[in-house]
This record gives structure tokens, sequence and C-alpha cells, in this order.
């Protein structure tokens, strides 16, 4: 199954549905806050109430990987917090390239929220000969096809692609051809890609079209 | 529960968890394609091939609203699309408010993806007295003490919020106020909001954090 691994952490197997790793940066993101308040200890109740779970939900998706509090104690909000973020792999740095810097390429770059997070774009390419050999931000834009020796150079295993919708299919090959493994998309098309490649797309009309079901 | 509906739909009666609700936008836009191809049947395996889903997956899904197909004739591309789309509410067009128009928030007003999906962004508000009054995107900015008013005068449900994160839960509950019942969240945090209301975060950052956890 591609929405599935198998992981092994403290000495459990278990295969992780990718919905249930999907909404782990969500406890991330509301650990972290309760942390930056010194909240040491909560409940799934609670948690669940930060981010519209239900407590069963939160425990089952924790369950996946190991025993995080005692029943009826909560968690310790480091404790899960460390935890998680190792586990999603956010207790290192990675390095991020941008393909595509039109508008919303240029926004992209200039977003202050992934540093912080440990996201470091560090690259960023188009097509268009105009664009490339400016500065944005920071740093100049690559012609598309010194994208291998740039990914390989920085190590680079994430890329953003805000490129017109006809040019993303091409990208995302390419990308995946230079060994990136996870991709966030803003373009309004889903790119095929192999199993072994993860991608989000950001989509604000996906979005609106997914909640007007409960609207009257 | 707060995720699920009870609908009825070809005399059927069903829960659809709001996770199966998420993914039709995907069906609607995969189906769309196919339509301005020309393709008149798929099956379950190419439309999975398509959105990154199992055949097994989608034909779960799809249980959920009646019998879209005949066992191993595929489906209608036309039939299935139509449906999907007055399930979802896509049949008619929506009004929607923006509120805070920072760098941000004129991005997504000069977006041109919203109104051929049938999302009108008519009215816009912002807290600071120097935007109030101003023309973007040919709209004119309003004070927050107008939101009521406007959003009775155009029938709105639906809001794009792109506030910095201090003021978003304060807005949130503005909006809720005012009988909003599905909110876009461009700021990275989870609002609290009322069961019966709707909140989809548009964030990068989650995006890659959901998917580090396949990296190596």
């Amino acid at each position: 199954m591609t929405s599935e691994r198998i992981v092994a952490i403290f000495g459990a197997t278990s295969v992780v549905p990718e919905i249930v790793v999907s909404r782990l940066p969500q406890y991330v993101r509301a650990l972290t806050s309760l942390n930056d308040q010194g909240v040491s200890v909560v409940s799934s109740q609670q948690l669940g109430d930060m981010i519209q779970m239900t407590p069963a939900q939160i425990r089952k998706d924790l369950s996946y990987f190991g025993r995080f509090g005692k029943q009826g104690r909560g968690y310790s909000v480091k404790f899960l917090l460390g935890e998680l973020r190792r586990i999603l792999g956010l207790d290192r740095a990675w390095k991020v390239c941008l393909v595509g810097v039109g508008r919303l390429g240029r926004a992209i770059l200039s977003y202050p929220g992934f540093g912080p997070q440990g996201f470091d774009i560090v690259a960023a390419f188009d097509a268009d000969p105009r664009q490339v050999g400016q500065m944005v931000g920071g740093i100049m834009v690559q012609p598309m096809h010194r994208m291998e020796e740039v990914l390989d150079e920085f190590g680079i295993q994430i890329a953003i692609v805000a490129v017109p919708v006809s040019q993303v299919q091409e990208v995302f090959s390419q990308l995946v051809g230079c060994g990136v493994g996870a991709i966030v998309n803003y373009a309004p098309t889903n790119p095929q890609v192999p199993h072994n490649v993860r991608v989000r797309n950001i989509d604000p009309v996906l979005a609106l079209q997914s909640m007007t079901f409960y609207l009257s």
C-alpha cells in the first residue's frame, strides 16, 4: 500500500496509515503552543478540543507509535512533543527547493513561516530565461537544467512547486528523477508520481468545495 | 459527532464521515478533467490512478451516496460528475468574504481560480483603518463592525481568513456570530469554533511536516 509504512518504534512494529501521519503535525503545533504557555500535562480531551478531534481518535492515533501516557493521568506535553517531533523527522532541519518564481513563488520565498519550523528554501528554479539569474529573497534563480546538480549539492529531498498547470507534470517528473521524495504542489491539478513519492496539494478551492456539503 | 452528517440521497440514509466528504472535490476535479477530454466512462482503477487512491477506497467512498456504476462497467463520467457536484452543493454559486487584506489577502483577492469554480469573493474586511475604504481587486474594504450587515446583505456563509495569528480567534468568533458556517484559514493556528462550523487550514508548513516522516 502506498499510504502506509512499516515502522518500528519502541520495539513495536506497526503499519501507520498516512492519514494518521498527516494529523501529527497538528498535534505538534498544539503541543508546542501548550509548552510555550508552560503547560506540563494535557489530557486527550483537552488536546482534542484544541484540534477538533475526539479524545478516542487521539488515543488511537498515538497508539500506533507506543504508549505516551498513563490511563487517567494525561500526557506529558514536553515528552509527547519531543517524541512526535522525532517520529516526524522534525528534530533536524530540511533543505527545500522552489520551482516557479512567478507571483506566487515570490510570495512563498518571502513567507517567514518556513525557516523557524526547520524548512529552509535554499534554491529556486524557473523555466523562464528572464527569471534565471535574478535574485529573489536572497536566492539566485537557476535554470531548470541545473536542477540535478543543485539538488545533489544541497542534499535536497523536498520541493515546493508553484508553476502553471501546463508545466506541473513535467516539473514533477524532473524533480522525482532528481530524487525528490516530498512535494508541496500549489497548482490545481494532481500530477502522477511514483508510489514512494509524497505530494500535498495546497488548494483553497478544494478546501472550499469540501465544506459546501455542510451548508444549507 | 461533528465530523458526520446524516444524509438522505437516492432514498438511502447514511452517515458520511467528513474525511470522505473532503475527498469528493478531488473526484470532481479528476472527473471534470476526464469530461473535458471527452472520456465518457472511467473505472475505479483509472480514477484511483488519477488521485492516488485504491479502487477499493473509491468504491467505498462512493457507496455512501448510492450506486453510481454497474459491476465491471465503470462509471459514467458525466453522470458521476453531475451527482457529486450536486451532493457537494457545487451546482450553484457561493458568495464569499475575505477578512484581512494584507499582502496575503491581496494575493487571494487577485487569485483567478475562485470565480470559475463558483466561489465569488464579494466583500472584504480589515481591522486597520488605513485599509478601510481602499479598493482592492474591485472590492471596497469594509471596517470589521460592518460585517454582520454586509454578510446579511449578500447572504454570505463562507469566509476566507488571512489575518495575523493574534487576531484569528477574535475574527473567527465574529464570523461565527454572523452565521458563517465554513471558513478557510490561512493563519498557522487552530481557532476554536462550534461543532457545526467547518474550518479548513491552508498551511504549507503542516504539509511539509506531514511528509518528512517518509524521507530518509
